[in-house]
């Protein structure tokens, strides 16, 4: 299980035999049951995480209304930055929209990751980066895009996952009531 | 000048002579007139930079409207990471209010600057992550916050800039017409 963690750090940095014990030691698995939240507003996000299997929605609630914003799959990280940097409330969620295997690091044992690893501060440096310049295009997205950009962006992003996520959640991604969207489809697709 | 540079730096990372000598080598002066740009819409963001002085403005074209969302001046460091990390054309711009002194690095030597300083990857990571958690608050009050919100954010965030800051600016940061800015203020203050 912590393998496919190793073999995601190593695609990013060379990774050292004494490296694998320190990440061995630093994570723990977790399982979050479908529907339950890894993070809810209001809640300082205490740990990052790297999903081993699994589906993840990010959602802020809008004056009443949960606008999705991303989805997180396996092997991909998970956090809200915003709140786990500078360990604040957070104003975002992160829910399972499956039963969900993740593994876990504090904030504290993150920094003796960063600091133990060979690598480990350009592992933390190159991999904030990336989520910086997508969060910052997310975020644009959800207030500029239309409808159909934000569908288009869906399937460009999440091609594999059509099926998986329910519809009602691909609504809300794209900013629209479920039976709007079977409309946007059939003008994109037909 | 390189000074405050390296005072600037020795704030996050410890700096050694060597790594003294290393910044002083990689650093270049530039000059940028009154109402010329660092960067414009289009073009690559080639270099990142640390202002000496002066006094920069960031702004979007949305619609043929400059919407500004961010000012930058003495000893903060200026970027926009969405054109330079990937070293694709910027959707900002970046212009001079002042005549402007800033000390540029190069993509290609930034990551030299990573890797050769001692503490290099750790100070990347550190500025990068204070940067991602600004401009996600930045890009997220465009979009969802008042006027007034706006107006109370510029006089938090610049509180000794506003008598540099021309008030045509001000205006287009809280995003209402110069006219308007005065009636927000007297409503605030009064």
């Amino acid at each position: 299980m912590i393998q496919a963690l190793i073999n995601k750090i190593a695609q990013i940095i060379p990774i050292y035999p004494e490296d694998e014990a320190t990440i061995r030691q630093l994570f723990h698995e977790k399982h979050i049951k479908k529907f339950d939240h890894f993070l809810q507003e209001g809640q300082i996000n205490r740990h990052a995480a790297f999903i081993v299997h699994g589906l993840l929605r990010y959602y802020i609630n809008a004056d009443g209304l949960e606008k999705t914003y991303s989805f997180g799959f396996e092997h991909c990280f998970t956090c809200n930055y915003e709140s786990f940097i500078p360990q604040i409330p957070s104003t975002k969620n992160i829910q399972a929209l499956e039963d969900t295997v993740i593994l876990t690091i504090s904030y504290h044992d993150l920094q003796q990751f960063y600091k133990l690893l060979k690598h480990g501060e350009r592992f933390g440096r190159m991999v904030i980066e990336q989520v910086f310049i997508e969060s910052l295009q997310e975020i644009t997205s959800l207030y500029v895009d239309t409808a159909e950009q934000r569908y288009l962006k869906f399937m460009e992003l999440y091609p594999d996952m059509q099926q998986r996520i329910p519809q009602y959640y691909i609504a809300s991604y794209v900013g629209v009531q479920p039976q709007s969207l079977s409309r946007i489809r059939k003008r994109i697709l037909g």
